[in-house]
């Protein structure tokens, strides 16, 4: 039944050595996600943060491309995003690069796969059962 | 700042040739979701699930451990699910098979990434800015 060539674009980013205050709370965490999907020119359909005790954040903004999320450790000035975007509407790389800025990250180290290709080989996937 | 040698572990599965009714609507997409997320141990902390017109879902499962996401696409039997877990509470695993057998998908094809690693080389990562 899989007629499409591929799924979308998935990015996987660690955010390295950033301003551990961007990180802690909701607030600036939330901010600074929501400026990058819509910088991207992301399709907003709904988005829930959630704060960690006594500091750290979880959030996700899902969209029409599919999705931005992001778990932080303050701690170590560390952040890990992934967005997964479908179709050529949404400019990922904006999104990187407002989130490096809003974070203050020193460094991006950024991953990208290709979702349900058909070329096993290529996509570097273990096929399952 | 960086103290852990690693961030957890991030699962990419592609689901294919999937039971398309399982991946409509909310109801049973969610179902089999919570039911992996509570089967592998995952600590759910919120969770929220989009509707697509006229088909079509978009969920995610927050979890102290980090997240479940999914996507699907039933007019080609297909569902694009990610797995961030960290800490060894959670067995990913457990989720993929569960996710695999409620899906009645007869392949799953498995990516997964080490987060936040420092040897560069062998995460795979291009180091950006």
């Amino acid at each position: 039944m899989t007629t499409k060539p591929d799924y979308g674009q998935h990015y996987l980013v660690d955010f390295r050595r950033c301003d551990p205050e961007t990180l802690r709370f909701v607030g600036p965490t939330r901010e600074i996600f929501l400026r990058a999907a819509r910088e991207s020119k992301a399709t907003l359909v709904g988005d829930d943060f959630y704060q960690f005790d006594p500091e750290g954040v979880s959030g996700v903004i899902l969209i029409a491309e599919s999705h931005l999320i992001v778990h932080t450790w303050p701690e170590d000035g560390f952040a890990a995003v992934d967005i997964f975007t479908f179709g050529d509407e949404m400019d990922a790389e904006v999104a990187i690069a407002v989130l490096k800025a809003g974070f203050r990250a020193e460094e991006a180290v950024v991953r990208v796969h290709t979702r349900g290709r058909l070329d096993e080989a290529e996509s570097g996937g273990a096929i399952v059962g």
